[in-house]
């Protein structure tokens, strides 16, 4: 039987898990792809660190080069992470036609259309099921399983440290920088967590979602990201109260003007599948004119799960190594001349329901004042929610839940509204999607 | 640009949604699939029923032998339903090196042993993707997606008539034949519904799961399978009280002595994601020994949804015209000559938990004797509800939820506590999943 030879970029988590997965199942793995899957050579920076791992029978060095330079190698897996090093290893990798398989999401969203555009020169595989909700298949499920689709919309809870903090919020009825504190203790969050609450991570994923679905190149500089860092314990009751929950959403949705494309905290009805995936599982909902809509859940971070995506790739590539190059899955879901060059939608032209949270001295008029700028910017409110004060004058909490409305609109109703006396503070907005 | 040519067998609703989804998203197909895909001839009874769809520019017959013969034909697509003509059409098609996208679960569960041999010799594709959980791209994700995965279990919805009238039944306190009615006037359900309430449908479709999970051949001879025409809105209500709901399941487990195949209503805990599936639709968890559990939801039926299925399978087959068989992406997802010879276990054999409802005489030790014959079968009862009659020697219902023991043992203890003088009538019995 022939075999099918692997050079490995990194032995941190997702590597010390692929080398375990290929390890552990070769056989079954062997019974599905026809050929045997070798790991020859692998890197890492300090070899003299305990690995996840067993890597005897595999040549170890600290230069990255070194595989992408082997002629052995048949297939380059990065999983180095970050866009300096992993860049230049991937292009040498195609630069040498070698097919790659990368879990590394930031380097695809962001260098994607560079990356592609050498592979697609060389006839090369490039592979990145890994990169979007771990061991999830569901750049697979939109590529090929979706291909007789059109895309309609995709939302997806796409970081699970987000999830995890926002599921203990709402569950325990805690504080977000107590959860933060925890799920940082916990290893679910890095010790800088800007990525995760702040949604870059979620971009990054989203822009690629968007991307295979939608044929669209990639765009990363143009995705709206709000992290879940202001979302209180107050909005995830009150949200509770209204029948809806809070979660960390990224969202894409094809208009006639151009293409959505944010990542921000988002009241989903209780109802919904995807308002129940809870902790850190991902999950990600998308609309196809023919299918309707599917949901694809399960794990989208840890050793072996995003190894299990990993293989995965591995298997495919391996499968078609023969294969012309014209008969592949393209990278992006549509052949490299046929993409589209739909705008991506300014944020100020999304239209999306809110939720808005104010502090409001207590006192009559104050209302229809509010009700008066929201009318003036064409914004009806669907539900309210108002505490009242013990007497006159107090500040008291006023929750609004407005019908749908264009965000450049809602923006100058909070601008006008926070400069009423009454108001104390900011005004916090999130945004609500029915996900029908 | 060249072009792959589609023969259809079969017009009906699944026929005329592929012909549908084709025309409407031509375009889009083609930026995917790097070809024009395209139906020259299609296949009906009668020609002069109204169609879904617009066959302007198909070459129509009543002769479906005349489209497998045709030397013009790339892909004969079968949608003809059942495992006659269905069966006969696809073997002369393959032999005349055709390649195949089916629909047809109870063809490909029955038949598919054959099919595939016949498929594998010739050197052609057969695709069947549609045949399970309609427009879910539930095949591709377990036999591509998680190719790296020790699969350990699958359970699944799949059967989404069963599902509408369990949801019913829960959601408005409803009766199994008052709902199925209803089904059936909605066209959700056939006039003659046995192959949906009765699990035959879920049983071919889980057959093909498992075939294509644990590499095993086509079994479907010796799944067990139980309807839901026995259950009572009682049970629905009993079960809720105890923190569960009761879907039709389709349950296949890798276990040390043999694999289960087996389809009937089951409790499961309120809080899974699958608890909460509702309505007509499917939805399959796959738990991954690397992957972890991982769910895949959406239409299992319908014009549009089956037929996104199907033409996704257009596309791969489209995409691989050239490739050399061998590196194909094998029928049942391993190599054929790597099937295992693993046995399919006897209900007997199977270990679950149990929900146990009965009509009890209202008499001091009867309960007493009811433990005493379960603890003989090493039967120990993790929960239990009693309602107190109005006076001594009322007709009462006792349910019982006992811990995970082997069905054969159970129906022990069933027949010896049916044979005692305080019970009335037949022990309804419900399959319990934990799906952890």
């Amino acid at each position: 039987m022939n075999s099918v030879k692997i050079g490995l970029l990194g032995l941190g988590t997702v590597g010390g898990g692929t080398v375990n997965v290929l390890k552990r199942n070769a056989a079954e793995i062997t019974r599905r792809a026809g050929c045997n899957i070798e790991v020859i050579s692998a890197s890492a920076r300090d070899l003299t660190k305990p690995r996840i791992c067993d890597t005897a029978g595999i040549e170890l060095t600290t230069q990255a080069a070194e595989i992408v330079e082997n002629p052995d190698v048949n297939i380059v897996v990065e999983l180095i992470g970050g866009d300096t090093l992993a860049h230049e290893m991937v292009m040498r990798a195609i630069a040498n036609g070698k097919h790659v398989v990368t879990a590394n999401k930031a380097l695809i969203a962001k260098h994607g259309n560079e990356i592609f555009a050498a592979a697609q020169k060389q006839g090369v595989i490039v592979a990145f099921e890994a990169a979007v909700a771990g061991g999830i298949p569901i750049i697979k499920a939109i590529r090929e399983g979706l291909a007789g689709n059109h895309i309609e919309w995709l939302a997806g809870i796409i970081n699970g440290t987000g999830n995890f903090i926002l599921t203990e919020m709402r569950d325990k009825g805690r504080d977000f920088e107590d959860v933060l504190a925890e799920a940082q203790s916990l290893g679910y969050a890095e010790a800088d967590p800007t990525f995760d609450v702040e949604g870059i991570d979620a971009a990054h994923k989203l822009t690629i979602l968007a991307s295979i679905a939608f044929g669209i190149p990639l765009q990363f500089e143009k995705a709206f990201t709000e992290g879940i860092t202001k979302i209180t314990r107050e909005d995830v009751e009150y949200a509770e109260e209204l029948g809806y929950r809070i979660k960390h959403l990224g969202v894409s949705r094809r208009t006639d003007s151009g293409i959505e494309l944010r990542v921000h905290p988002t009241l989903i009805p209780e109802k919904r599948l995807i308002a129940n995936v809870d902790g850190v599982m991902n999950a990600v909902l998308v609309q196809g004119d023919a299918v309707g809509p599917t949901l694809y859940y399960g794990a989208g971070a840890g050793a072996d799960a995003t190894a299990s995506a990993v293989v995965a790739d591995i298997i495919d590539i391996a499968r078609v190594l023969t294969a012309e190059p014209s008969h592949r899955v393209p990278y992006l879901a549509f052949q490299p001349d046929q993409m589209a060059d739909t705008p991506i939608l300014p944020m100020e032209e999304v239209v999306t329901a809110y939720y808005l949270r104010m502090s409001v001295i207590d006192n009559p008029g104050v209302l229809a004042e509010i009700t008066r700028i929201l009318g003036e910017s064409t914004i009806s409110i669907e539900a309210m929610i108002q505490k009242a004060g013990k007497s006159e004058g107090d500040v008291v909490p006023l929750i609004l839940m407005t019908h749908e409305v264009k965000e450049g609109l809602m923006n100058q109703a909070i601008n006008a509204i926070e400069k009423l006396d009454a108001i104390q503070g900011e005004i916090a907005r999130i945004r609500v999607e029915s996900l029908e």
